[in-house]
């Protein structure tokens, strides 16, 4: 059983899958303008072009990189220690925070003082913090006295993914340098519907976006293993992936192993969905070694609190669980706040009604006692938690459709409409928001959510799940949701939070968790593309060129999915040589699309002369001889 | 080597897991005005509601089904006699074919005539069959005559999905029937983007859009064995799966086997896109075993036949191999009569040329001759062709953008463009025609592709490769694709051609052709959805009400893959009475956001009011008297 710390202890580091860099990557770090700032960035090598074509060097291409130090095989790590603090001095510099003696929540000192819980407890060596009296310790609070934090600088660093490095490292490969950094630097100019993308992200623009609330650095003070990254509209597109046991599967060990191999696979956050036991335990193993930033529903820990009786649930129970985590270090909560009690009556005629974990324990909450819901009551109190250890808000659309049927409804919007009210709240306290979305929506009325949203929340980020665009595909909502996951990401969308092939079915194992955030990445990244976002196009076009010349290893290497791909080729052509070789399996040697193109190209390049002209210029008679040559050479290769 | 007939012959069927019924389902078949017009159907049915919810009866739903004979347990299937000619009493009818003595192809005589290949050849027993001199034979000529044909009413019935009969049926089934029915069959507003979608389908509905050339029935009266079906931006959205062996690998048995299990997930159509050994034969065996069209390049053929040397085609080669492979069935032919001489130039500067195999071929042939494609010049005698054999075009886009870099550029349009005009020409033939698109595309340059094909080819159906969103996940470029095929189906793409896992790494086998299939059935039935195609909602109305009602059974059944996802439920519930629970593995029994809901909905329907108002009439003594009793309800469950 993987829940016991002694098998974590005995192994000491998390399993070798996840802790392997991926094939030709290195890390690399970017040092800022202080030491302590070295952003991560993964560097991936790649192999000369073959000298039957143009012989060039292909300078190493940079990615964004959510790995954390698993990936660096300098690092050490132990998970019973976790990982270093890296933002600990940051913090302490401000000076505007405290530590204190101990957990300040009940249910924080009761876990601690329970020696019953001894062998499953995270052995951490520090106390919480806390702002001092008075303090507002948030991004947003910061960004709004105009402060440039080391967290503002490191998340401007990652987004600009060291693209003036590339361009000049192309520039100076030979002498056709000049004319492949315009190659591969060229994308095609987006559509954004309103985004304002910069040409480069600077610390300043990451300050603004924040100060106006259109984007968030969830960075918990308690949490400073993490690697600050935003998420906002004006910046690449981000993905979330959920994790957590339930009572009926799963365990701590599993659930660590879970996030590590998350983040290898680019889950820029995650989420610990637990419900079962020991969910404070899991958690604290889960923030302990997390790099990126650890979201929960803090509803569902309060519920197990009062044996799963939702009308039992009250609004002490409710904060002292929020100040539990917020003093572990969870970094954004969601918030069901708009489950208010007169929407409730509009999900009745619904085919799916409420389908929200927490958007159905707050109706049955409101229902029960017939009273408007304490959270949406206590607002207030809680943005007075929120800035006392920055914790973000993820306000939850406890309302969003469950069905195609009951998309866009008029429960969904009043709540959107109150999310956007609560945004406006927030702000006030200088406490950072993103606002969920659904769910289940055909892809034409996709827009209208995203445009509402931009509406009602003033363009706070937007973070969806989903949407899947039809109910028929049980077994494939990575997909269906991963199309509507594309389209409302280019709309608009900040982060977009992962389905899994298991979703409606079981609970993800690795296989649907890797499933799932290689969709969302391609979703992602199609949304940055069709946005315009600066430099996505780079690693398309660095891979279409890499398949065009037939740098097999490159195509593998670049691609989302190293391994993947690699054994796909390999299924057909095992053997290493064929690696090297001119052609693929789908059209055999002879027969080979864009080795015929190479041929069209280099025939022009000989005539000396610009392409359209050399058709007029007697090329009918070296034709044949060129071609009989060309065939020649294949039949060698 | 399953190549053999031998080993076919030893056999006889094709693989077990092909021909199984799929769960709780039923082939049903629905007649037309006369007895031999015989419609198929797959008829799913479903279990009761729970008593604890409303306790009524589920009809049956009817599906669209694409698998012939080979699901229905009455048929006996011998693939050595290949399947009934079900169409060959209305071609007789129709008085203006004639069977020829034999193939008129030199190719054709030479493979009958060859004793080696007896081994392999399919035992055919008749002879193939030909316009009458001076007749044509489309189904385009025959709906511009006003005639209807028996395949244009079976395609009108088949369309229809027997909606009338499941509607009456569900306001059949006791006194909340009528309830039922609203429930059903309510579906959203669509944003069909011009299209012109009926709320029926009538024959004379079919023979309209037949005759404008806005849809096409391609049923080569050389294919008896086909189910006719229709392609149209105003019909369900197809999908077409390929399928083929190469140089490398595969074969002919793999290849019925792959067309057979791709027919089982619901492709509409089948390219045979064969390059290696034997494509005649393989092709025979296809043919006459599928009872979905089959569509081919004919000039992959035509290559082979002079030992895939591009510059060595001509016009009579081509001409024979069109013949050949009209007088075996095909039902369409992808002709590159596009790639134009003064086009060529224009893929230069790209970043991955020419990627068509097709266009790459001719471009050879264009550059090695210096001369106009001899397809394009000798485009009305491939109508004469065409006309003789009902063959329709798949006009293909040679020129297609292989990366996202190449994507709606010059060469591209210009190509498209051309397609237009040959549409034209076609057209004045009454030869029946869709267009190819691509590709390579971002998600906000799509609608461009769409639009500009709907205005340069006259609505012909468009019939495109994805779109590929991105180039950087190879080994899952059937979701790269899938979204923007959706999108593009959306917009009015009348059939995708479907992208396996495998795409630019490997040759599918059989689970990269279901993966690839289930996702292009998603990406279809989000575009009817999204499109408004009357009743598309209805199996997303029905299998979300199944879950609502936690029937395991009939979400699995209902869904695109039964065995999926019954596979991944039982992952982490296997016993058989977990598809009775009404909770799952996702929350546990405790805590379930379907069931609290359910809870919401009973209370409001004891008050007896409308549930709006039910919050005003003392709603909240009862409440907690309620929710305990529920409490206890999932307690004991």
């Amino acid at each position: 059983m993987n829940a016991n710390p002694k098998f974590l202890a005995s192994t000491a580091l998390v399993d070798e899958a996840a802790v392997q860099p991926l094939p030709q990557s290195r890390k690399v770090y970017q040092t800022g303008s202080r030491p302590d700032i070295r952003v991560p960035f993964r560097e991936i090598s790649q192999d000369d072009t073959p000298t039957m074509f143009s012989g060039e060097k292909n300078p190493p291409i940079t990615v964004y990189d959510t790995s954390g130090p698993y990936t660096d095989p300098d690092a050490r790590i132990d998970i019973r220690s976790g990982l270093a603090p890296l933002r600990a001095a940051w913090l302490d510099e401000r000076g505007d925070t405290e530590f204190l003696d101990g957990p300040t929540s009940a249910f924080g000192r009761e876990r601690l003082e329970d020696p019953k819980l001894a062998e499953l407890r995270f052995n951490l060596q520090r106390t919480p913090r806390r702002a001092r009296a008075g303090k507002n310790v948030t991004q947003m609070h910061y960004a709004r006295q105009g402060i440039i934090t080391p967290e503002m600088e490191f998340v401007a660093i990652r987004e600009n993914l060291r693209r003036e490095q590339y361009v000049q490292s192309l520039r100076d490969s030979g002498a056709t340098g000049q004319k492949m950094a315009e190659l591969l630097m060229r994308q095609h100019r987006g559509e954004s519907f309103g985004a304002a993308l910069p040409g480069a992200i600077t610390p300043e623009f990451v300050r603004e976006e924040i100060a106006r609330g259109r984007a968030i650095i969830p960075n918990n003070i308690n949490h400073p293993e993490s690697e600050p990254m935003a998420i906002g509209r004006n910046f690449l597109v981000k993905i979330n992936a959920n994790i957590g046991n339930s009572a009926v599967t799963s365990s701590i060990g599993e659930e660590v192993e879970k996030m590590t191999w998350a983040i290898r696979w680019g889950a820029d956050n995650v989420m610990d969905l637990s419900t079962g036991k020991h969910i404070h335990e899991t958690r604290e193993w889960i923030l302990r070694n997390s790099p990126v930033p650890i979201g929960t529903v803090p509803l569902y820990q309060a519920l197990e609190k009062v044996n799963g009786k939702a009308e039992d649930l009250t609004w002490e129970i409710f904060r002292d669980t929020l100040i539990e985590q917020a003093e572990q270090g969870v970094d954004y909560f969601t918030i069901h706040a708009g489950v208010r009690l007169p929407f409730i009556p509009m999900t009745a005629k619904r085919m799916t009604g409420i389908v929200s974990r927490g958007g159905s324990i707050m109706a049955k909450w409101c229902l029960s006692h017939h009273r408007e819901s304490f959270i949406y009551e206590h607002f207030e109190d809680i943005c007075e938690i929120m800035k006392a250890y920055d914790v973000s808000f993820s306000l939850g659309d406890g309302l969003r459709p469950g069905s195609i049927y009951d998309a866009n409804d008029e429960a969904q919007f009043a709540e959107l409409k109150t999310l956007g009210e609560l945004t406006q709240v927030a702000w006030k306290h200088d406490v950072q928001v993103m606002v969920e979305g659904p769910g289940h929506v055909p892809m034409h009325l996709i827009k209208e959510n995203m445009d509402l949203q931009l509406e009602h929340c003033k363009e706070a980020p937007f973070y969806t799940l989903g949407p899947l665009t039809t109910d028929i595909a049980p077994g494939y909502d990575h997909i269906t949701s991963g199309i509507g996951a594309a389209m409302i990401g280019w709309y608009g969308t900040a982060m977009l939070c992962y389905v899994t092939p298991k979703e409606h079915l079981g609970l993800p194992n690795k296989k649907d968790v890797k499933d799932g955030i290689i969709t969302y990445k391609i979703a992602a990244h199609a949304a940055d593309l069709a946005k315009g976002h600066p430099g996505a196009q780079v690693r398309d076009n660095a891979l279409s060129k890499a398949r065009f010349e037939f740098r097999w290893e490159d195509q593998f290497n670049i691609g989302l999915d190293p391994d993947t791909a690699r054994e796909f080729h390999d299924e057909t052509l095992p053997k290493d040589s064929m690696k090297a070789a001119h052609f693929c399996s789908m059209c055999g040697p002879h027969f080979c699309s864009m080795k015929i193109t190479q041929d069209v190209r280099d025939y022009a390049a000989q005539q000396g002369v610009d392409e359209k002209d050399a058709l007029s210029r007697g090329m009918q008679e070296k034709a044949i001889e060129f071609v009989k040559k060309g065939a020649e050479l294949y039949h060698r290769a």
